[in-house]
């Protein structure tokens, strides 16, 4: 992470225009740090779409592309070009990107799955890159500090040899045929963007990554059963697969867009002949541990861990402030940022005030001397 | 927040130089939604450690300061100065550029308590800050989603008129005497850095204005028992204080730094003739919501709500994926960044590779196949 | 408990007549060891409430009784007379009753509170009772497994030095004022019948009485601020207090019958110089032990526990059955009974029947013989 | 439920001498709501074992069997004889003592799975009992209240049609390979007593009772996977299965005796197109029930639900008391028994007192002088 003097790196964005999901996380995630500044996107195909949403993101109009192609040609040859793109378009459109980039000699940053085919899979994983160029799949999962801290209890051998893996992440918000009205559902079903799966491509394969992220094992084989439950929908959307791991471990991974009452119930259970860990990723600043033998233990995210590991992990702020916390903190000074600009009307009475820092003042001495006078009741007024 | 074609707000910093905790924090909140751009600072009053921090920022040398009067009075004078200060200073250092920001015309974001001491605090109050800059103390728990819709709640009437209210804070990371060894501990423990309270000024007033956040409710009085259970601790350590509110409803706030398995358990419970709510900091994303006679129901950030109230919410992600999913994405795009400038060995195994999205796509389609296929065991190899 | 032989004590009840709740649980609480045989009672002073109550218990009509004075001398006379006898009436009716037996050499089960005045209570406490009679109150929350690890835990000094110690009890049940309609709330909130206190007599003494079971320490002085916010309701239905100990810990104690979404949510916390504990009533399976710099632990109960401690702890099922598991195997046969006396036709569909068994074994069949064949799908009527 | 004046059935007994787990279980099933009467067994096939757990449990000795055949005869022929018995030997040895039983024309409480072998469970079921004999098995999780609430829901269709269900059970207790050492273990992995099955029997069935119990649905076929994964274990000790209902609706059940970190961990998970429902075993007071759109509610045991279904749920303390409030009652009860009897010098310290009592009373009345006087503090010592 920055703040250590490095300088920051110039960051271009292919999809994400106005609207869209994953690239405003992208962009976001580029920002907590400070290690990026984006200069440069195709953030659409369509040409006011793309204008709109650069201006918006404050780029120059130069530096606004409609076309990937033309943008990765165009940027490798600037002085002052990207030295890496974010892609976040659809599965379908993460190739062609990627291939363009990757041969123009910058560095790739693409949200999961790779692509929509294996056969595409197999042909970008052929491609060598110009000029060393690196590649990032963001499986985002796998940067929560207790999913590398799992990572790393298995590799010391805290579980033992490992048994069985159960993995899953069940949604519901495909439970009814909403399909064409919502644009983050109609490409996730369909099968000429998404590819041969649906709900295993969209979230099958982070319960998959994030397994083989914590416990290294690999799979040998699958048994699957793959549902498609609302009427007309052409890809699953339930998902019961059992595994086979190299070793003799077993496991079983569901995931699931019609299991109704789950927002993103992404969890994993790993249990070894030492030991087991469970972890869900709606309070990923928890995890269970446990010893044969021995009672359950809560770890916390930033709880003691040893040197190296603790690295890896990034952990922003201390045990207790759960993840969460710096966007909390992050809320206050952007509503205060719009109200500078004169544009933050409706945030002024929630912000915290002058008058609230004073009042605190007079809650803390009225408490003071109540306790100093034998726990008189004390008024505010008085203090 | 930004990404709406508003221009930066051009930032500094009071405070916060290399290694101190609550002035990184605020720099990752100002960076999250791109509305901020920090460009000076009097980051430490050691001039070593000044330089030393903000070159590790990116600041250029002549807008690094060692003392904030200069600072105000030099920035001030710039056609490119800071148009707003972070000041994150120990409390007794609070006033001092506090006033002098706001007298120079710039605006304060400041960290909590508001100083000291009450008079401090009235006097600060009592500044006609220049040019209408503004004031914004960081009670940063007041910012998460579901704090504000617990706000919105209570106004709307679902709760009914409130009775009682609970609102506790405890840490445990005080239990022992380690004061000297811990910067953190070594000027929370100190009367003459902290003021006249210890726990109660730390931790006790976030609890307090929470709960004045939520409810609306004003305080008539008090009655409090604050105690100091390690031995040589001059300050209180332990926090217990019953509440009287104006037009009859009842509190009890206890916060403690001696409560051992407890980090940060900030909790918030409020309760109305018709209905009550109930929150937790160490899981931010759920809220317990209860109208008389029917079931508790778990609202989750994100959830339903109502146009305006959403606005001031600032929900960056859907329903589900917690706060923390965007942390855990910049930590990939961080650890990326390093290895893009060649300094990123540590990690490299840890980020998802080209090779994980070939074989993330060799799951589907071998997942695909067999469901096809009735199930058949099918290897991984083979597809 | 039974079953090594002891001989079952003969044991008469007052109050408790039908439809009464704490009548009802104290005479499954004396049958679920068989300890006790139920063969007398003054269930009611209404006489036709009282035979009919009695007879439906099985009692002999020559040991159905109106009047507890009665009662009391003619069972003292009697050779089969009763050993022991509950006490289930409200409040104000306790004094009587305990008084008359103890004085007739019976020993007392007597429902909490003591009495309805501190006055009773000395005056009960001053009578010698004839023949050795023993007297136990029912604080009934000391009974369980893990509350007694509990006092266990601290006595052994796993905690430490005891510094806080926070107790609640909250409720909504008194939330609205229901009070006439309702058999159970009439009582409570009526000072003839209940005493001086409201929420503080009925569940304010529970919550001190688990605080003073675990912890042992000794209270030295309370600060209280007792509410009614019902509307004409005699009697408090908030409490809030404040708590010192002798050897200086200090606590909270909260009880509450207006706290909208709780139903009986008595907790305890208490925190020393080395560890903390936490329980909740509402999951009584499970406490949180932690050591101060380790991770919590989460106990369960029958975990690990030695011999003498193991002993008091009455665990009947081994850990991770819930208690409830023996009232879930008793609903079986309970409602069994009502099928072999020909009265349970409402449940013959419910209970686990013949051909549920069948089914069992062809399920158990039917997924041995798909996982020898490499997990063919493999129907239930094949096998 | 008895209380109704309905007369005790005269229960024996096969299996549950001396340190048997299960039979002690159903013993107390058969006495907490009064319904039978323990007067017969065959409590072990070793003549000293039957006598001596025969005689602690207070059978008459004519009464004390060796064999399970003889004392179906024996009791037939008596007038007084037991008119049900409950079998709680290893599988094995159920159908014997059924078959012998229910061709006596005594009713049969069995307990599950039915046999050890899928032709000894058709045999069973072909049978023709004696006088009506009725036959239950015990799959007790059925008998939570909750569980029943969950069939009403199902049934009642709040749910919609049903599309996925997810069963488990994880254990953890044959972690390691302790099965010489260990009674329950010992028959438990031994493919001579327990069938063809091993944790698929023993747990695995449960699991498949509760989530067929719940929804109704008819298993079509099943795809397993069954693993051993202790060295030298014959019996498979993780179950792996994914499971075909007729209709459509599609599941998963796993079950483990090697998941480190879980007791009973006993769950179902059931989700239709309209809402799914969530249930534990351990914390079985605590339901999950939530309609597709809305937020998730907490449906606790006891709560609204509507008379008939009311009537088979057999929820014996209102809501917010756990399912075993009423073992601690119990465990009072019965250790102040054994204080009567002279036997229970070990609970003296424990059980609550008439000093107990009399100090409550202290606290209630300092509590109301300290509210009466604005808080000030009062000493128990004083009122």
């Amino acid at each position: 992470m920055a703040e250590n003097g490095s300088r920051r790196i110039r960051l271009g964005m292919v999809g994400g225009g106005t609207g869209a999901f994953i690239g405003y996380v992208h962009r976001v995630a580029s920002r907590i740090d400070g290690d990026y500044d984006l200069v440069a996107g195709a953030l659409s195909s369509r040409p006011d779409v793309a204008m709109e949403s650069g201006r918006n993101l404050g780029l120059a109009d130069d530096r606004i592309y409609t076309d990937y192609a033309e943008m990765a040609k165009a940027e490798a040859a600037r002085a002052d070009g990207i030295e890496a793109v974010s892609i976040v378009t659809p599965n379908h459109m993460h190739f062609g990107p990627a291939k363009a980039f990757l041969e123009a000699g910058i560095h790739v940053i693409c949200d999961k799955p790779l692509t929509a085919t294996l056969e595409d899979a197999r042909k970008l994983a052929a491609i060598k890159p110009a000029r060393g160029a690196k590649f990032l799949l963001t499986h985002n999962y796998t940067g929560y500090p207790l999913v590398r801290q799992a990572r790393e209890l298995v590799a010391s051998g805290a579980l033992g040899k490992i048994r069985v893996v159960q993995a899953e992440y069940p949604q519901d918000w495909l439970t009814e045929a909403a399909d064409a009205d919502n644009k983050q559902a109609s490409w996730r079903t369909d099968p000429n963007r998404s590819g041969a799966g649906g709900a295993i491509g969209d979230i099958g394969t982070h319960a998959y990554n994030l397994l083989r992220f914590v416990t290294g094992l690999k799979t040998e084989a699958v048994a699957a059963d793959l549902t498609s439950f609302v009427p007309g929908r052409q890809l699953d959307d339930n998902v019961h697969i059992m595994l086979r791991f190299d070793g003799g471990a077993r496991g079983m991974l569901w995931a699931s867009q019609v299991a109704v009452g789950n927002e993103n119930g992404l969890q994993l259970r790993v249990y070894g002949d030492k030991g087991g860990l469970e972890w869900r990723q709606d309070n990923p600043n928890q995890m269970w541990f446990s010893e044969f033998g021995k009672p359950r233990q809560l770890l916390t995210r930033g709880g003691a861990i040893s040197g190296d590991a603790a690295a890896s992990m990034n952990v922003r702020v201390p045990a207790g402030h759960p993840e969460g916390y710096l966007e909390a903190f992050a809320t206050l000074y952007s509503q205060f940022a719009d109200i500078i600009r004169g544009d933050g009307a409706a945030y002024a009475d929630l912000l915290p005030s002058m008058a609230d820092g004073v009042e605190g003042m007079e809650f803390i001495i009225a408490s003071v001397e109540s306790s100093k006078n034998e726990g008189r009741w004390t008024k505010l007024s008085e203090v």
